[in-house]
């Protein structure tokens, strides 16, 4: 069986859990006041070129956006995002849990357009009632998106400018972000992530890490007492530490973008040879998801032999399925899939 | 000046006020068990052929639909509504407030239809994943709608339908009810309501009451413990019999149909008139709103004399203008209106 | 039967409603941006001597604490109040479901002292873990308390200086404010009360208005779009002026303190006659409530004739009953009433 | 430096590092659906005498109270908990971000007792305002408590035959199960808790695992769509087959009872030379947390060498230290320990 359902289904980089064998018995204090948290965040500082940030690790994504969209917003904001934003779909509602309505904005690719978001601010304001309603509180993105695309760095500094300009933090999910970082075509690094985002977070479950998830607030401060937000939220693990150390060895020697090149060279690997054969891909990949159109039938013979995620009905004879790679995919598991699609 | 921007705009039916005074220096307990309050109900009960309803008066309809939606949801569930609809656009996230995502889908004249229901629960439960994303827990509709429309009998039995089988209830907000009511050729009557919804409110605020909304639980004890429920949430009125009083009022000698139909009359004579003048309404008028296309410079020199509310665009000549007619429209302001178009 | 179970047992004061009625068929801007509005705020600004404060009319009390202290308080802070405060007990859990807590401390005569205040706050940021708890966010005080004792000048000089001491804003529950500032020994004055809260409200509800509260919120600005929140947590009066008439009859010729004086006037002759006939009263009565000890035999036929509130249990033979008296208790009820006792 | 500040200072037991190295590269579905959650699950039910039980795998202890807590109360209440519990003390306001008051109760020993519960609920309903107030849905108890103590079997089934009898459900916060169920004295066994209990979580962060609570809800279907509730709260691990490894393993040749017994002995250890030289304890210790009352220079001398938890202060010259055994706990470090005091 080939496995290409998604990118979390291994556990850890090796260097990771050797690591954490090596020092399991040690005795560190709590809550990510170790000095593991205080070296994996220097790391992070130094790779955003962002030497002030405030940095803090939680333990998934849900539980992140939730924590930091909470954090952020007054209680009669709500937070603007693509229709097909994770916090829009996949998240059982924890956003509207927290009290702020998602304000859904069409995607184009899974993207947020700055001129989308300007007009509506600009419509929301212009409206006599605009108190009666949800006001935009701050701008949710993804990078990738939900759709493995990326944003352009001129995408990026555009909403970067439309929230400044109207006084609302931008904040990027990065759940994949070392996937994004790694593509081959890509002009967005970590340190324009830094300078246009208000809030990110580094994405450690789907790129190398057990789990964890890396929130950088490029401005100190910004947040009061995020730390009491997290615990009340229930975001904060006891065992900081273990962040810490996954953290600390991804940004060390350049672990996070070679590992995260691993699932973009495997992934164009098989874009490239199923384009060879005539597949149609729904887009050209940019990161580490591969969207396929495929028979009905071939699909049915495909399930017996590998693991894909159903992705929607293309139309009544082909479907869209979509594979995933990861820092885990072996060339040799590359191979197998090619031979049986 | 006349005035046709809203159905709020005056205090309350005179039988009501005079019977606020002659009764103003009674002492009676608070929080709805007074007398008033107890005939109040009886004669909903008798108007809803309903003798088992359960039934509370709140203040406003804001706050009627953030207590009722959150008293009918579990904590993982939504609430389902038309795009258009007053929870999803003009409630300042108050649902959200309360932990609950809208979900909404496409509006038809203002409505939901039973069938986009239908497919939207059914293809909820299709997706593997449907227990990621937030589940539709009840259904919620407004007669008239935003958009001043009714909805059919059969288009309510279908909704109905639709809910009882998927075992989620139906809730309408009735904050225009009177109007749906009285206008001319609905088919849906007040016990057609009770039969159909689990719970909805009979509008009073809007409909000759100085403020208040009838909320109708058609199955007792449907809502565990609901008089808690309004008071942790702030809509429970102190001198609770003031809401008594009221409804008592609007259902003694059919005054809340009478004073409706009203609304409807003055709304049908202007929209004859303005149609044999050649102007354009939006859609056919069902209640007592008007939708009328009109002209940029006109409408400039009518806002001189008219209040009415803006609507939309139309394009870039003619705009959309709203022009409400109530239980308090007299005759002569309307000719004075139809002299000014 | 006599009644002097609560000071919210009547309507309005007759000019209230000579004036509602006067005015009934006026047509009214909705939410408060009516002129009734802009005057009684005008007028309370005169009396508070604050000319900047920013004043919203809500409904009851309930709503109002819970709609201020959402908005004043950040996500992990709580609220300090007195263990008998009504926002810690009989709001049903208003606050709480607006997800923050009550950080309830010892009451004095149903009063907070400034030193228990300071001493926790203290205690607080003394222990290293402070930030795996509830932040002290803001002071609640009511005044009145739910006891009918006052806040003397200096108590709340001492509270306000602990409060700006450790940044955090006092916030005052006047829902029984005009009894309080008619006391015959209170040296607690409007302005006063305006120069040392940085919220508080003046009760309509309970001393002479149908409903209605007048938050005064003396630093503008201090609560970002406040008017969403109160709108969001549906205490927004749709027919705002319905409030505005309500406040400025009340702030018209020294209204709202006359008829407090009365409730005053009343409830001493009502003490001094118990005194006198050797009734023991639970403390010196300070404002309209009398908490008077009586023998469980005496009681029962007491209950045939007079409506009181039960107390609490005094010792196996004898309870404490709550006489309340209000703006519109009439000399000759009392009279009545002193023949009973 | 020798550590004895908390029970969770180490990693993981090293069974379960080497068993999570062992299948690292393997791939496993998401959100616990894999195997090895379904034999831990299995496992944990064989333990409980509970075959039928619902078993779900969360994180950390704060988040895993917050969600079942809101997952078995109704909006409108609250639930009961010592004074002292976890839920009131540490973890900064979760439950009250949820929505729901903690009603507080005085603590003995760290201990609810069935008869202060009792005559609560009795108060609560015997008062004619109940509806006013926050009704109690649920109880919390922590076993062991904070204060490191015990229910006996007796006081377990008070409590329990009370929740029954209100017909509310009784929830056991097991953070350090092992430690009390391996208590010398200890009369109240797993399957005794599972049958007492309506649901309760096994502690695996403080006891050999990396991080992770196993909640058992003894009826199944008892919490409708449990998982969307985690999901929704940020408590759903992506890599969900890390909590079933680590479960797995300590309910494998009784690991968990085996390490958890090392704590009580190391902790009687101490304890017993303790009390020989003369030293107060504040109380019999029953599990792994010794209160150890100490003059204030001692503490300042052993603050060098020794890492211990400030409890509270006692008198003038003394202070109580908290120290804490753990699965981790190696005779040689209590002797160099015990060297130092």
């Amino acid at each position: 069986m080939q496995y290409f359902e998604s990118d979390y289904m291994e556990g850890a980089h090796p260097r990771i859990l050797e690591r954490m064998m090596r020092t399991n018995m040690e005795k560190n204090p709590g809550y990510g006041v170790d000095t593991y948290c205080t070296e994996a965040r220097e790391k992070i500082r130094k790779a955003c070129h962002c030497p002030e940030a405030e940095i803090h690790f939680l333990v998934g994504g849900t539980q992140t956006n939730a924590t930091v969209i909470t954090a952020l917003l007054r209680p009669y904001e709500g937070v603007i995002a693509a229709e097909s934003g994770h916090i829009n779909q996949h998240e059982a509602g924890a956003i509207e849990c927290g009290g702020h309505k998602v304000l859904s904005l069409p995607q184009h690719d899974g993207k947020l357009s700055a001129e989308d978001v300007d007009k509506f601010i600009n419509d929301f304001y212009a409206d006599l009632n605009y108190e009666h309603m949800v006001s935009p509180g701050m701008v949710y993105i993804s990078h990738p998106t939900e759709h493995g695309t990326l944003y352009t760095l001129a995408e990026l500094e555009a909403l970067s400018c439309v929230c400044h300009k109207h006084h609302i933090p931008l904040y990027m999910d990065g759940a994949r972000l070392g996937y994004g970082l790694a593509a081959r075509n890509t002009d967005v690094t970590l340190p324009d992530i830094a300078r246009l985002c208000d809030v990110f977070y580094i994405g450690g479950t789907k790129v190398g890490a057990l789990f964890g998830e890396a929130v950088v607030i490029t401005r100190p401060g910004m947040i009061k007492q995020f730390f009491s937000i997290i615990k009340q939220r229930g975001a904060l693990l006891a065992k900081g530490w273990l962040l810490g150390i996954q953290f600390d060895t991804l940004f060390t020697d350049n672990l996070y973008m070679q590992i995260s090149q691993n699932a973009i060279d495997m992934a164009e690997l098989i874009a490239q040879e199923l384009q060879e054969r005539g597949y149609r891909l729904l887009a050209q990949p940019q990161t580490n998801q591969l969207f396929v159109v495929i028979e009905n039938e071939k699909m049915q013979e495909l399930s017996k032999s590998v693991v894909y995620s159903f992705w929607e009905k293309y139309d009544d004879n082909h479907t869209v399925i979509r594979l995933a790679t990861s820092w885990a995919t072996r060339k040799e598991d590359v191979v197998e899939l090619l031979k049986l699609l």
